[in-house]
């Protein structure tokens, strides 16, 4: 028996490597002689770089970069095994997390740092790029970013445009031609939410805009500079980055790396399941087990369980998942490609003592739903 | 396929009945052409009426009787179906929930209400009483419930003795002569658990008495006069009611007991299982599916699903238990029968949320877990 488990992170308790490691040890209680093969997953939202980096036997490195408010911050990148490929979750520089909510607004925070990871990346001499670019704190279209890789973008006095959002609104003038020529070299798969557009209703600034630190006042403001910003690349290059999937994405970041050679905005869990190579591995499965910390109703919008059950249903293969919790509105993964679903919680206790005993849970559902299995064959 | 649901009540959240219809509603979304039995069961403790009327499609009767510190309380006792059993459970006559915890205290609490229950059920005209002596707040050794049923205790100067447990220390004269003539007519089942004396150490003060509000200045005050009447009745009537087994539970309610004629003290589990016939509809079962509201090691020690479960493994069928909470040192259940063991609980939430969402997470696990069944059977 083969056994595939491609679980996702159960955040603030277990990466997806402990995660699929506690699952198989409760199933080899049961099942000694199968072979399992763990496949740590993510969807392009924290933890992703460390799924990346366990999943191909990778690596992390520190580096010094410039945080959202303009200061210094350690943050990190991933290296793959073969050492082709980066991992940046934009977060580790550019991050919301990085920035005490009084302090949140995004009139004023770059995603600087998040370019510098990049230019640490090319040092690298890597191949490829896989960019996450959820929990930003940032609504600059990625301007910050750009001009971390050389881009420059000055206002009509010829300056150099400041740090934040509301530069945007000054902007005259673009000039990409100093961005670092490695870029050409290197394929950038940015892992995205794909459905907000650049501005207006349903764009980056009134969906993301509040959780940020925007007020009512700063929502036009910051909606009006991306939208200039949009039209002044459109004028300079004849390029619509407002209208493109995934445009409104972190702030306008996805609106901005489209300014970078070789870039595609993907929906996350797509690049990670291709960078982890889950379809190889899924080939001759007798049984898929997969899990997320939360499960819910959005969990079939891009979520890594679902992911994972429709290249497994592609093979008919049976799809299990082991959560953390289970939300009420759950039910709907059934018509997604999952079987069973499994939560491991198994008594009244705080969030924190529930966080803590993780991995202890996962083993013991793991171990009963192997137990149901096998007895289940026996009838 | 035929499927026998056979849980105990989870306390404060569903009754058995209700668990069992709840693990029937969820299977039936998976499995509708299979045959449902359900069982309700108990272990004789709170909720044994309850499921006894549930199984036997008895009724529930109320009965004004005597509240443990002497005043009155609306009790009730249970009529099988067919009228020939009784189910009474001395918690509702003489249990500790009766008394507010202030007024707690064992020197003066009495049995007497349980046996105006008993005597109920004989003007009823039934064959036989099934009577859990859970949940007391007494500690008088029967003797109150003894009185109520026509029995005599005097002091030195023929006086009757009062109530309570201290009276006993008074206790000259026993004449059960005077009990009611029908008691010998009918077969009294004790559920109870057998493992404590009456006097000593491991007795029924020691270990019960505190939890029922006896101070430590009353407990050997209470132990002297649990022993002083077991010597009475030894002398009067040559019968060692202190050293049989079950003697010590429900405050020398046991040993009590052993004083009317037709009594049998016994593990509750095993006399619900008579009574609600579970060998006979195991049967031909091809799944059995049992559940508690907590389960830990406690749960070997004569409760719900063990018992279950040593029935159903005597034909070696498959049990599965789905309960409330799994504590940490459950898996010693696996060497007893138990083939794989489920919780319900689907996220972090209060305790009080949890017990009300308990029929929901029944029947989701329980979808679930006929999911897994269904998906393992196709492989």
């Amino acid at each position: 028996m083969k056994i595939v488990i491609a679980p996702d992170s159960f955040k603030e308790s277990l990466t997806a490597l402990e995660v699929a490691q506690a699952i198989e040890t409760g199933f080899k209680r049961i099942f000694p002689e199968a072979e399992y093969i763990c496949v740590p997953m993510a969807d392009g939202g924290e933890g992703s770089v460390q799924s990346l980096i366990d999943a191909t036997q990778g690596s992390q490195l520190e580096v010094q970069v410039t945080a959202p408010l303009g200061d210094t911050v350690t943050g990190f990148l991933g290296i793959s095994g073969d050492k082709k490929t980066a991992f940046i979750e934009m977060a580790a520089a550019s991050g919301l997390h990085l920035v005490p909510p009084e302090a949140r607004n995004p009139l004023k925070t770059t995603s600087f740092g998040t370019g510098e990871l990049i230019k640490k990346a090319l040092d690298l001499g890597v191949e490829k790029i896989i960019l996450g670019i959820g929990g930003s704190a940032t609504n600059d279209g990625g301007v910050g970013m750009l001009q971390a890789l050389g881009a420059s973008f000055k206002d009509h006095n010829q300056r150099e445009l400041g740090f934040g959002g509301e530069q945007l609104a000054y902007l005259a003038y673009v000039e990409l031609g100093g961005l670092d020529p490695r870029l050409a070299t290197v394929e950038i798969e940015v892992a995205c939410d794909v459905s907000n557009p650049l501005c207006g209703k349903l764009g980056a600034t009134a969906i993301f805009g509040p959780q940020k630190g925007a007020t009512a006042e700063m929502l036009p403001i910051l909606d009006k500079a991306l939208a200039h910003f949009a039209e002044v690349v459109k004028t300079h290059y004849q390029l619509d980055i407002a209208h493109h999937a995934g445009a409104g994405a972190a702030g306008g970041m996805g609106a901005g790396l489209l300014l970078l050679p070789n870039v595609k905005l993907k929906a996350g869990v797509e690049i990670i399941l291709q960078a982890v190579k889950l379809a190889e591995k899924l080939n001759h499965a007798d049984l898929v087990i997969t899990g997320e910390g939360r499960m819910d109703s959005q969990s079939i919008a891009g979520k890594t369980p679902i992911g994972v059950a429709k290249l497994a249903k592609q093979r008919q293969q049976r799809v299990i998942a082991i959560v953390g919790s289970l939300r009420e509105d759950y039910d709907v993964v059934y018509q997604h490609g999952i079987d069973a679903v499994f939560p491991i919680i198994r008594q009244v206790s705080s969030l924190e003592d529930t966080l803590k005993q993780g991995r202890e849970n996962l083993i013991s559902t793991a171990e009963n739903i192997a137990r149901l299995m096998h007895l289940s064959r026996m009838a």
